[in-house]
């Protein structure tokens, strides 16, 4: 949640003459997205969301991002679809920094999740991989195994102050990971940061999925596995079978797991758990005073890593 | 800007259901107001603000803040209207909190500030205080004269920590301003906060005042010191005299000055100034780890203060 960027009245004036949308009547910082400057943008016309993009999104990576939500769009599934300029143009700077505008989604991300959130789920990401089959350029995974023992370097000497015996969890795991990490399983484009406040529903129905600026090419698995560590636990840690079944099956009626995939799925979901708890960890870490953004709590992750480390197999998940 | 409380979908669609307003086809928190939680809601039908009081907002003045905007708004000033509930209720609770929704306001609040947005607000407050002339209902001012030392007091040994010589500098003016203070002015309801980001324009016009929670009854005068501080003074700390002469001068047409109140402006200015340069550098020295909340810079109201500190009569305020 945050917004990095006080624009002036007249940069925004200037910015938004440069496309064809009418003129603003309102303007607000939401708190949403925790990398970049958010505003919901109302004009005369229609409403928006005007993104300024801060430090942590790569320049380079923005044509993936935003050619991406243009091919998804055009391929029917329910993301923000970038906005472009009477020049063509969908990405341009505002006050200094890339900015884009891109359309507004209506729906509400689900603060409770039902089983049905989860199916529902299943049914857009898996319609949304087959989807990204089209889509040509290829942005590799900052994020993937590779990075994740210099992310662990970065910090592993504070670990401690989070939680005693913390590094050495983290090694141990991290060890096992870059050991056994499958190396072809089937890929495509992947959302990769498929959050609850990612995802939006209305009258119980998905509406939109948002905020692809992690998405990159990975594997589809390792996609749901992310999804598992996100949706299907309780606020009390425990991990819920009935809502990652629902999650699974719906997936998988719209595109099919190999056998390879179902195999590895606990390890990817470690994986993933070992992901975000380093992420968090060095956002933890490393957060700044009078920040914006509120870093969220490493341990989480921890605990679903554990829960993973117990699967014996994919049958945990409610997989047959 | 602030999202303090975040709420359930149940008990948003519960609160929801007690007004007639329609389903909600979106909800964002939004970076505005520091003292309450803020979220712009939209319906199938129109927008509104959703308002979860947090622990600044006393409870018991909430009648007051909400019955002064059904008052004002009703007198035609372009203020944020409660909307009721089906019992009638405007205040009611969310998540265990206070909370209120009232009407949206179209505007952009102004980054950069003309000499016309200064008469626009010098002509709207004047036109709310008369407006607010048949409100019954009263609320003295937390913040006057009587409150400074209490203030300086909880912070008076940490104020070395930002400024070296601050604390002999607001004691000395305190000693001063509790000495000469005024004692009978024009009084009514003013609203105590009218800074830029509390006061929207749309097409060079004044559109909207919002956040009243800090209204209170105390002297008008009071309330154009309070803005020849938040309005008149350029980013490099030079006062504007023409932004003032505009504010004052279009607020005189609407309600004259009387001698009395001309005299003290530069007195209440110095007064205005140390009333947000003590909240300032309270909330400064006590800002909480990890807030959402960026602190001002207190230093800010010093300069303002030693500017009007120097100040030999209304004459620097372009005033005859």
């Amino acid at each position: 949640m945050a917004v990095y960027t006080e624009v002036s009245n007249e940069d925004l004036e200037r910015f938004v003459a440069e496309y064809d949308i009418g003129e603003i009547t309102s303007i607000k910082g939401i708190a949403e997205g925790v990398e970049n400057s958010n505003y919901l943008m109302q004009t005369r016309t229609d409403r928006f969301i005007l993104t300024i993009y801060e430090k942590r999104v790569k320049p380079k990576d923005l044509p993936f991002f935003l050619g991406l939500m243009d091919h998804l769009a055009v391929a029917g599934i329910p993301c923000p679809t970038p906005i472009h300029g009477k020049d063509g143009q969908a990405l341009r700077q505002l006050s200094g920094k890339p900015a884009a505008i891109v359309s507004f989604l209506d729906g509400v991300w689900p603060k409770g999740r039902t089983p049905n959130h989860c199916a529902a789920l299943g049914e857009a990401v898996a319609q949304m991989h087959v989807a990204g089959s089209g889509f040509e350029t290829r942005r590799p995974n900052d994020l993937r195994v590779t990075a994740w023992r210099p992310l662990f370097d970065s910090c592993r000497n504070r670990a401690e102050e989070v939680m005693p015996g913390l590094e050495a969890e983290i090694a141990t795991e991290l060890d096992a990971l870059e050991g056994m990490w499958p190396t072809d399983l089937p890929e495509g484009v992947i959302h990769a940061d498929l959050f609850p406040d990612n995802v939006f529903f209305l009258g119980g129905k998905l509406s939109g999925i948002i905020d692809f600026y992690f998405a990159c090419n990975d594997w589809f698995a390792y996609e749901i596995a992310i999804c598992l560590n996100a949706w299907c636990f309780e606020p009390d840690h425990q991990f819920n079978i009935t809502k990652a079944k629902h999650l699974l099956s719906a997936y998988r009626r719209v595109r099919p797991f190999s056998q390879a995939e179902l195999a590895v799925l606990p390890l990817l979901a470690r994986g993933a758990a070992m992901r975000f708890l380093l992420t968090r960890l060095y956002d933890w870490l490393n957060r700044v005073d009078g920040a914006l953004v509120r870093p969220k709590d490493p341990l989480e992750y921890l605990n679903k890593l554990k829960f993973h480390q117990s699967v014996i197999g994919p049958g945990a998940y409610g997989l047959d």
